[in-house]
């Protein structure tokens, strides 16, 4: 596929819509809109090695429990389940990002590093916005101290069983990395 | 939180950037900007039963393998490994609208759904986007002769042994959701 030309479409702050012109495999020109946090869309190929955004997958070992939160999101105008997640700021690394992400939405400390993803895309076909996963062992009890007054989230420890329950609820919204690893964790025990 | 205004910031096809001004929890107003494929988001709260998409998880049993594919996204002018998928059309259920993506992309028939999630959300800090998973057992022969012309698609048939490879290889594009479900068929054995 031949890129022809990019057009920044809107001018926010933190997203925008992009218009890519393209010929695609039998040299037709066609176009594709998408959104992108950044303010040079990479649309060169070239690799990505700080994602925009860190989420979080806390095991809480002593309590036994992996931890979800159910917050506010405004594009849902109400309540999703997922995990904690933020964007990582100038000068962070994803695990500084995560260690405070993890602090300031749940009160939780964050231990050990578990698992770690490289920058993978959220939904590659709308947008280019890359999130790494952190799977990490946390400590401590959950405190909502550090909230920012935009935050409205619960803290929920979470087991196999009950994972399995939750999932079954008619009407639950869900962040889909969530749902997949809620659903591993119920079919198989495992995170 | 109260929603004070939803603005439209642009009006393309299949994809808008919209603004919401809303109270946080101590009355403070806030914008918050989001993209959106619905042609009036969902701030309201209520349920959405059909996704914007369909995300095919196919497991080839005669040939005892996941199926990825390998696809050039435009958002990202480059390749990404990833699950097939697609927009679910007018009048398409999840299972239709995944049987003919997951025939268009990889040739492959669908045989057996295992499981299927609800509507989840992409990334919800950025978009009210929402896909269902499906789980299926795939049969037949890959054949690309179905692809639309702006698709691009390699099909790979992936054992345990090699997603545990291809995950490592560094530099390698990954959607979110298949890098989750390999990293478990990696390191379980399951997906």
């Amino acid at each position: 596929m031949d890129i022809i030309e990019l057009k920044q479409i809107t001018h926010c702050n933190h997203l925008n819509l992009f218009s890519l012109r393209y010929k695609d495999r039998i040299n037709n020109e066609k176009s594709w809109v998408f959104a992108s946090r950044l303010k040079k869309p990479c649309v060169s190929g070239n690799k990505i090695t700080i994602p925009d955004a860190v989420v979080i997958v806390p095991f809480h070992r002593k309590k036994n429990r992996l931890v979800i939160i159910r917050e506010f999101r405004v594009p849902l105008g109400g309540y999703q389940y997922g995990f904690p997640a933020g964007l990582v700021d100038r000068n962070e690394n994803i695990e500084k990002a995560g260690k405070r992400e993890l602090k300031e939405e749940t009160g939780l400390d964050l231990v050990k590093v578990i698992k770690k993803s490289p920058a993978v895309y959220s939904s590659s076909g709308m947008t280019d916005e890359t999130i790494s996963l952190l799977y990490v062992e946390c400590a401590g009890e959950p405190s909502l101290k550090w909230n920012e007054a935009s935050e409205d989230i619960e803290v929920i420890f979470i087991s196999r069983e009950k994972a399995g329950q939750l999932l079954e609820e008619p009407g639950t919204k869900f962040d889909v990395k969530s749902w997949i690893i809620l659903s591993h964790f119920a079919d198989h025990g495992k995170i």
